[in-house]
């Protein structure tokens, strides 16, 4: 079988492509796999189904379910009655290529060598993220999906959905993302390579224990720092003991993320970040981009996002209205910068609800 | 002589002290030396000087000068006509104690090794700055300043030294500052020090050449984002080689730092403003602290600063009002963060003119 698809013990799936998936940069592995997750049921003429697409840090464990009572990364939005809801909608989330949670990625077994992948994986860019993603929904027999989503570099999946398949949803929601990094994501990115790569255990990326790695917790600090409003962690962390908290915060949150990450995955990651680019280095007009896209669409922004910030948000609407695209436009006021959409579930699923049940 | 002042070749001066300079640590050296910089002329009565402190990357050197032709920090700012006006001030701009710009740091040499203190050099505060600075004042026999001013951590020592001296200036200002750090600058510094500890060429301080510390050097990068607003940022480095640009800014500039910095004074100044905190963890209230200021105030804060946050402005502000201290606010507007007062020297002459020249 070229294709075929796979339960896994926690109730997830596993895709998996016997064909050569070939990345932009021009290498290709063989096998492909993703692993991904759905909630609720393909209606008869698989009209009802939704992709959403996580950010760098999660993957396609969305809620919890009976088999994996873990709480998911959007726990709240997905079930009976809520917005991404079961008894309407066949919900699938995939794990992004290059990532560390099942889908092909630096951990995974190279067949040539039966030694992980590591610093040896691909470079990985969105397209090819959507484009491994798109396979399987063809699998699935799926001719046109109710709503793609998603929030971060997530939303930077769902909008690319629609630049390579205009015409494959009727809605596209991005949140707190943009249609291309803007420098000051580039610094940040930049400052973090460096500094997991200046460690000497960093070793080019053949490191022994990723979650040892001292220079990825240090950037996994950095990076915990421009996900929420300094005016909200200086609150937070107020009075006498605010500096020893942060401290701790920093240092307890960012080992557990390195104990549960991997550094290759997360330096693949971060690159397909800054190379995502719907100008192409400039030499193409957002709106021309966007004219073939038949879906309703919405932009989220966050108003304190100091990371995805709301210029870019600004810069991706403007560009769908120019283009002629049906465009509507969200700034949510929040002090949870970029976070917002994960910590205040219960506004995004207002947002989310009116917008993919309106007709 | 326990006290005496050389003139250098540059035309900046040293004050050696050879008593014993207790630290707040409860270390000494011996002798204290601190390089200073003079502008305009100490008048009969000792009535028309004005103390500047500088922030924590430059150093004593204001304005260019005969002898010393460089473009000082505050170029602008000083001179005939201009807003610390020389035919009016005696305007005194000293290296702070730690810095590697001549006064007693890191990089002086112990006389009971004969080599330089280099990591062994005592930790420091702001408080210690500003008591080696007052024997410096009172050897000049000056009684009362006209005005102490300084922006970012040189507004700590400004105001610090109205806390210890409250009666000893007629004006004081506080521009981008605070009267404590808040988690969010601590979190900031944390990991600007990890990266450099993380270094092993780094070596707890006992490095060859600071200049190549790679550590040091992204951990100034680190620092260059935080003092401007990401907004300016991404309006300055805008288009299709806006990436490459900023790449090449941070470069440039970082390792133009590391060339002429030392990293063992950058960890002790850094480390010094990480301490103060003029609430003492809390056990003090702020408008005890300055209930006994005799100067008019002024706190001048800029809206779009990042790093000393406005709330942190306020919060100094009115802890002065509250204990009846004459003071001024002023928010700037501005889209250059925590630089502007480096930047627009132009509006913060205005500024400060209006104000030391007010009966």
């Amino acid at each position: 079988m070229d294709n075929y698809i796979s339960e896994r013990k926690d109730g997830s799936f596993k895709f998996t492509s016997n064909q050569n998936f070939h990345f932009e940069s021009g290498a290709s592995i063989n096998p492909l796999e993703l692993v991904y997750d759905t909630y609720g049921t393909l209606n008869e003429d698989k009209s009802n189904a939704i992709v959403v697409h996580h950010a760098l840090s999660t993957g396609s464990h969305l809620a919890a379910t009976e088999k994996n009572t873990h709480t998911g990364w959007w726990n709240d939005m997905v079930g009976s009655g809520r917005a991404l809801d079961t008894d309407k909608y066949f919900i699938i989330c995939i794990n992004n290529l290059g990532s560390c949670y099942g889908s092909s990625g630096p951990l995974t077994i190279n067949p040539e060598t039966s030694q992980p992948y590591g610093a040896d994986f691909p470079d990985v860019t969105v397209e090819d993220m959507v484009r491994s993603q798109k396979m399987l929904i063809d699998f699935f027999g799926i001719k046109q999906l109710h709503a793609v989503l998603g929030g971060s570099m997530g939303a930077m999946l769902s909008v690319m959905w629609l630049v390579l398949y205009p015409d494959h949803a009727r809605h596209l929601i991005s949140i707190s993302s943009c249609a291309q990094g803007y420098p000051a994501n580039h610094a940040n990115r930049l400052i973090q390579k460096e500094i997991i790569q200046q460690d000497a255990d960093w070793n080019n990326g053949h490191y022994t224990n990723s979650s040892q790695l001292q220079g990825f917790k240090i950037a996994r600090k950095h990076g915990l720092l421009t996900y929420r409003n300094w005016t909200e962690i200086n609150e937070r962390f107020v009075g006498k003991q605010g500096r020893e908290s942060i401290d701790n915060y920093l240092d307890y949150n960012a080992q557990k993320f390195v104990n549960r990450f991997d550094c290759n995955c997360y330096l693949r990651l971060i690159e397909a970040m800054d190379r995502f680019d719907l100008t192409e280095s400039g030499t193409r007009q957002l709106d021309d981009v966007f004219r073939s896209i038949k879906a309703r669409t919405l932009v989220i922004s966050a108003d304190s996002d100091v990371l995805f910030t709301p210029p870019q948000q600004e810069e991706l609407y403007e560009a769908l209205l120019l283009a002629g695209v049906k465009v509507d436009y969200i700034e949510h006021h929040t002090n949870y910068g970029h976070d917002a959409f994960l910590v205040e579930v219960d506004e995004f699923s207002s947002y989310i609800q009116a917008f993919i049940e309106a007709v």
